[in-house]
């Protein structure tokens, strides 16, 4: 029998995305011009990323509105943190099949719980009928010269990750088996982007990259763009108490580990005169670091496997999780 | 049998949207790390924009590649001419079902022909696998203070639009009808983006807004924003020879001038002190402006029409094209 009119563009930008708090002294206009307009100091450059999210692609179509619309935001915060950014503004672009005010409030609040905590304004959007799609794209600033790349890794850099590897793809795959781990599930489903700890890096590490792929995919990446290779004893990769527990069998524990992906844990390289400054700035930033292995001269990844044995591959061609060639579900 | 394998995320960047070309000199990182890396001049605000186009919706479902990858970009530029905005930098997020090698290199044609043409730069993508659904945001840099806002028009400002109005929607109906009007067709898929224009009006207009909306649509948005009103004369709408031949009706070419949108021309305001430096500005930029009515202080909009008459229409509730109720085909 009818019910409330469907809501137009301007109405759901307003109730859902309009906040009714001050703007950060940088951002001059938000929503509801033609552009947003913000400014940076001289002293910083600015960094940009984007990300987009399909259901039942990037994330299980299950998957509550709430931890969809964090996950949107926070694969594209470990981009800036991957730079060793501030993150400072983003923007949305939203495909949504109906106007659903349920799924439309848990999303924001899930984005803006996110967007809260990492200080992180919302300057502009767009919101258009189609298959549920969310493209943000997140702008930060750094200081001038001092952004973390890819490509900067020394031989005899130590290799490191931040917490723990694989629990991404163990959520995944718990929730398909119907396990009872809901530690894995939030690790998929609100991965914590490093910001913390890629700010601390910026005079540290020489290179860095957040694991989406899967820790030898970007591992790969990272030795491809710096030229280099790298040496990573497997004993070595953190793996949670929780993965351990679910997953017991060592070869899928490693499964998960070297390609799970969808961890957004930073992997970098410090040098060894370095290194002794990582103690505090994981106690700083409340986050573990571990040293996995070490930049080789070499132009292939070896794995030291926990019998000494070792396997090298042609960084190249290490497998990872492909957005286009693969499904989720 | 089999055919060539499908193209990796990767192969799809490289092969179709990395270019050969050197960067601009405040481009330090494009395509290839975490984020993209640029520099502003301390003198300059950022100007921040994003429009999703999805097949069927914002565009014909028969498109061509070419013209689809030129009015994404399109449409976004045009947002930033609206602020006086110069294009610097634009990040593509793209979902496609398949990885068509005709469709993509159609669509980087298009797509490069104007951001050539505009000297604006892809510093970052996203390729996903889904309905096809294009979302770029662009980055524009205006001087400090200088940004033409929508919120500025005051009252005894003349109100001017660029080029003709209407023909975007008429190239729509033209095509769905198979009316013979290729240059009506042609302001549909490939829409000028009046940036030159926009840049040379920062000193001049007080306010100003792209008409994607609609003419109405877009004059309540400015108006609202503004807290004013507006006389228009309909006579002095502007439009093309090609609408007025195709669509003889008096009505028809009213409503397709009035409510029609995708046209992409610039609306905007200025004192009548300033009027006198436009003529110079239709010439710097060969883009045709025309005087179409006046600031007032009522709350509404009071449309003239040939024979004298008025009728005044509420701006909060003007009519136009809402890209979330709405379907174009």
């Amino acid at each position: 029998m009818g019910g409330p009119p469907p809501l137009s563009e301007f109405d759901l930008i307003q109730r859902y995305f309009v906040r009714n708090r001050p703007h950060s002294a940088t951002t001059l206009l938000a929503i509801g011009d033609d552009a947003a307009l913000t400014r940076i100091t001289p002293e910083q450059e600015l960094v940009v990323t984007v990300d987009t999210l399909i259901a039942g692609h990037h994330f299980p179509l299950d998957t509550s509105s709430e931890d969809i619309g964090y996950k949107a935001l926070a694969v594209n915060l470990s981009d800036l943190a991957a730079m060793g950014a501030t993150p400072r503004w983003f923007t949305l672009a939203l495909a949504l099949p109906e106007a659903d005010p349920r799924f439309l409030e848990g999303f924001a609040n899930g984005l803006f719980q996110l967007a809260d905590h990492a200080a992180v304004e919302l300057i502009g959007g767009d919101t258009v009928r189609g298959a549920l799609t969310i493209t943000i794209q997140a702008l930060g600033s750094v200081p001038s010269g001092e952004a973390l790349r890819r490509s900067g890794a020394g031989v005899g850099d130590a290799i490191f990750v931040s917490g723990t590897v694989g629990d991404g793809a163990a959520g995944l795959k718990a929730k398909r088996e119907g396990l009872d781990a809901p530690e894995l599930i939030a690790r998929l489903n609100r991965p914590t982007p490093r910001v913390a700890l890629g700010q601390q890096l910026r005079q540290i590490a020489t290179a860095a990259i957040d694991i989406s792929d899967g820790l030898c995919a970007d591992l790969g990446h990272l030795l491809s763009a710096s030229g280099v290779g790298a040496e990573i004893a497997l004993l070595e990769i953190p793996a949670s108490p929780q993965l351990r527990h679910h997953f017991p069998s060592a070869s899928e524990q490693q499964r998960l580990m070297l390609s799970g992906g969808d961890d957004y844990e930073l992997l970098f390289t410090v040098p060894k005169s370095r290194c002794g400054q990582l103690e505090q700035i994981a106690t700083n930033c409340h986050t573990p670091i571990h040293r996995i292995g070490t930049i080789t001269n070499d132009s292939g990844l070896t794995l030291i496997a926990a019998d000494g044995g070792s396997t090298t591959f042609d960084p190249g061609k290490l497998g990872g999780f492909d957005h286009f060639r693969q499904e989720v579900l």
